[in-house]
Formats: structure tokens, C-alpha cells, sequence
């Protein structure tokens, strides 16, 4: 009987965190919690064509971009496309925070048509740009780190914790995939961490 | 052996659960079974600006209510905000039926960013309003609770079992939330019950 | 605490498998890796009218056709609503493939208000139709089965195994539902195998 109880808790316990959007762990960079993709190198393929077309759009932020701040739910495409084996994307958090942690995840193995078009070799960065106007860009690097296609699909990786800087901004750089000489996706990318304890706002008295 | 069976039997049956749409319970108020959200108060925010757009709307009922009738699966965000700390929605259901239960649900703790814009004491009533021709509403009080942050984020409420009657349309009234001056959040509301036994059409032969 | 460690490993792994799409298979027929409906019967219902606005519509493919090859993640009425009890859909595949299995599912018991609609016997076929200008279709009978509204909502069926030839088309007949006298609904229809191994596209050099 105790065996029994034991394995309903587990059970229970494992799938309360996978309904939990698969981790249990609150997403900065989530666009239903008003996160946005605000720049990325050029993406692959799209019906707007090629090059050309990419160089010349005024709103350098594809319409597909968004697909990388919002879940999956195991479904294959649900990912945006960069072109190429190196690339950048940039995201507007919903909030400052302190970032403890970022996940990176793909397709799961048993789902893919192709995993060669996940990311390698990655770099976090954030910094704080809540007044577009005034430049106090700061950059601080988050984390680097290798995507393993061996290891679960959602990678979180820890941010050094020396560093807890406020950002409400971050950089994802990629220099590798995992062989798509093409393209490389991105399925999801998350920032954890918390918010700062609230100050009274002296700015808005001035 | 034994032990290894069970484990197993229980954790398929719990994800089976869960696969049904967590509770795996039927739910008449559900957008994609035909319900709709009919009326409700003042909607939170929006880009269609504040109360005096609000007031001068034709059709009194936001894009965003329809979130409140559909899964949110484990995203924040996904749901229908009303403004201030009280107010209601109406919902005509799929078909009539004899409600038995109702569930509220926010979103889960781990991923909340806030849960102050939770609702907390609650009251549910329903009617038969079949031909809005005819004036024939009669609202039967079905349940009042207060919701618990400190459980589960599905929490189901039975229906008085000394009312039995036939309902098409329900109406959920808040009067408290747990601490936000400004909003409501009602992630999603379902109705569970039974449909009456088919009897003859009889008033299709006059 | 080898019996927890047991249970904790058994629902990983399912659980692994439920957030892999249900079954962890690769699918073949999945919207979201390109694969499309391209013919199918008369649809039920719908806002544009009945028979005399489908004969009249000069693309044959309905926009809900759509929903039978997407997940449903529990949901009722996420479905392909065909009119009466017998009918068909046509499917491109993402690529072609040497087809192993296909699966039919249906929403589960628990939540479904009515599974009357539910196909009874099916038979799959399958052909390869790459270049539409040039008449190469030879149809293979790739399975024969009866969907069993008592087992899991989602059944797979194998491919017989002798036939393994190489298809990128396949089509669902369905010639008996599980009552409704107005319609069927296909919730989803998914396709397994393998891809052959690359050979050099000879075809390009002429
Ligand atoms: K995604
Ligand atoms: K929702
Ligand atoms: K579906």
C-alpha cells in the first residue's frame, strides 16, 4: 500500500510539471506573457522569397519568429527557421529581470523527420534597454553552451551566478548546427530568473 | 512484478487522464463543442482603448472572452481579463443540459508570473434561455465557492443535487479576487452535467 | 528504493511519450511537416451551405479539411466532419516514404459528448504521385481495419508487410460509421515508415 501511494505520488507529481508547460519554471520570454522577437539574422525559405526580399522589408521581423517564444506541444515545424549554420536572434522580455537560467529546446528525437538543423554551439547575453531613446546598452554574457541531441529536448542551462545583472533584453548567437548545411531551427528558447524586489519609482516624480 | 505492473498501470491511466483534457470530465461550455461566451462586464485593457469604447460597442462581447471557453495548456496569459475586482460572464452552453459540477481553473503556480488577478469568491447560476424570444429565464443558483490558490489549479465544484433542473446558459459572477486592483483573470470555466433522455419532438408537430 | 526509483523511471519514459505527440512515432501526414489534404467527399455542414455550394466550389478542399491532420490535444470538435457514413480523403505526404503503419484516432470517451460519428471500417491506400503531370498512380491496399470505440482512442495498424513500395499519397475510405446518419468526423489521421536511403537523383541529369 505504501508502494501504491508512493507511485501515484510520483506519477501525480511528474505530470502536474508536465502540464506545467514541461519544466514547472517561469518563461520572461514567453509572447503570451508579452515577450517579442525584436531582431534575428536572415531567415530560411518563406513565401516572400529569397535575399533580396529579406534585405529590402522595412520590419525586419519575420512573421515566424514569434513560433520560438510559444510551446510546441511535440509537434515537428513549429520552430523558426534561420538560414545557414550561424545566426542571432534578439527578444524583448516581458519584464526586467534577473536571469538564473535559459532552456533551449528541439523536436523531440522520436517525432523528427531531421535533426540536423538543431542549433550547437550557443551564447546567451541580456542587458537593459527599457527607453529605446537612450543608449545604456550593456551587454552582460549569460551562458554559453552546446546543445546535446543525446540528452532531453528542453536544455536548461544556468546562468553564471556571479553575474545578477538586471536585462530586459537578450541575444541567443548560435556559431553551429548539428549539420543542416541549409538552415537551423529554433524551437524554443526560455528565460527563467526573478523579478527584482519592487522600489518606490522615483523616476516618475521628476 | 507486481509492483512494476502496477506502477505502469497507474501512470498510463493518470496521463490518459490527463490527455483528456486533464480531468477527463465532458464539458458543455466548451468553444470548439459550439458554447459561447453571450455577455459579460467590462473587459481589461485591450487595443481597443477603455470604458468609453467599451460603452459604445454594438456587440458587447470581446475576441479576447473566448479564451475563458477553451485549454489554455499550462500558457499564462491564455485567458479573459475582466476589469476591477468583481464582475460576470454568460455563457450559452453546447445544449441543455442537468448540470452536475462546475470547474475553474487558473494558471498553474509554477509558471504564474502573478496570481493576484485570480478570482476568489465565486457564484454560479444557470437558466434555460433556449428561444430569446421568449421571456422564460429562471435562474436557479447551481454552486458558490471561493478559489483556493493553495490547490490544485482545476478545482471542480459540485452542483446542489437537490437541483435538478434544465439549463442552456450560465453565468459566472465574481465578487473578489486575490489582490489585484486593477483585473480579473479567468483562465477557463467548465460546465459538466448530463443531457435529459431524448423524448419526442412534440413541438415540432404543431 | 528501488521500487521508487522504478516508478519514477516508468513515468518518465511515459510521459516522454505522451509530450512526443502520444505515441512518440514519426508522422508522415502532419500539416505542420508539410504534408496536405488534396481531395476528400462532400464535407457536413459548415457556413458556406450544403451539396449545391460544394459541387459549385472550384478548389474541392474545405478549409476544416485541415484539422485531420493536426493533433487535437483532447479536444471535441477539433475534427474533418464528412457528410453521411461513408466517404474519403486524399493526403499528400511530406515526402514519400515506404509506409509501415497508419493510426486512426478519435476523441476520447471521457470528455466526448457523442462518439456516434466515430468511423467504423476504413481501408488505406497508397500510391506515388510526385509529378501530377505524369500518370505513374498505381494503387497499393496498404491496410484493412475496424476502428473499436472500447480500445485507446488513438489506433495504429500495421502495414502489410510484404507490400513495401514507396508512396507519397495516401487515401482513407471509409465505408461505415458508429451510427450518426448525418456525418463522420475524422479527428486525425497519422502515417508511419521510413524514408528510403538517398540514392543519386539520377532524373535531374536528363
Ligand atoms: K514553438
Ligand atoms: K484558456
Ligand atoms: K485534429
Amino acid at each position: 500500500d505504501d508502494i501504491r501511494n508512493y507511485a501515484r505520488e510520483v506519477v501525480l507529481k511528474e505530470i502536474e510539471k508536465h502540464a506545467a508547460d514541461g519544466l514547472g519554471m517561469v518563461d520572461y520570454a514567453l509572447v503570451s506573457g508579452g515577450a517579442r522577437v525584436v531582431k534575428h539574422s536572415e531567415p530560411y525559405g518563406g513565401k516572400a522569397g529569397g535575399s533580396a526580399s529579406w534585405l529590402l522589408q522595412r520590419s525586419r521581423v519575420s512573421a515566424e519568429a514569434e513560433r520560438m517564444i510559444k510551446p510546441s506541444f511535440g509537434e515537428p515545424g513549429q520552430c523558426f527557421a534561420l538560414k545557414g549554420g550561424s545566426g542571432f536572434v534578439e527578444i524583448r522580455l516581458r519584464t526586467a529581470i534577473i536571469p538564473e537560467a535559459v532552456t533551449l529546446e528541439h523536436v523531440a528525437k522520436n517525432v523528427a523527420y531531421d535533426r540536423s538543423s538543431a542549433p550547437k554551439h550557443c551564447r546567451v547575453s541580456g542587458w537593459l534597454q527599457t527607453d529605446p531613446e537612450i543608449v545604456t546598452e550593456k551587454m552582460f554574457l549569460l551562458t554559453e553552451f552546446t546543445y546535446d541531441l543525446q540528452k532531453s529536448n528542453a536544455q536548461t542551462y544556468k546562468v553564471d551566478s556571479s553575474a545578477s545583472n538586471l536585462v530586459d533584453t537578450i541575444r541567443l548567437d548560435f556559431t553551429s548546427n548539428h549539420g543542416s548545411a541549409s538552415h537551423t531551427c529554433i524551437y524554443r528558447l526560455r528565460v527563467h530568473g526573478r523579478e527584482p524586489s519592487p522600489v518606490p519609482a522615483l523616476e516618475t516624480q521628476s
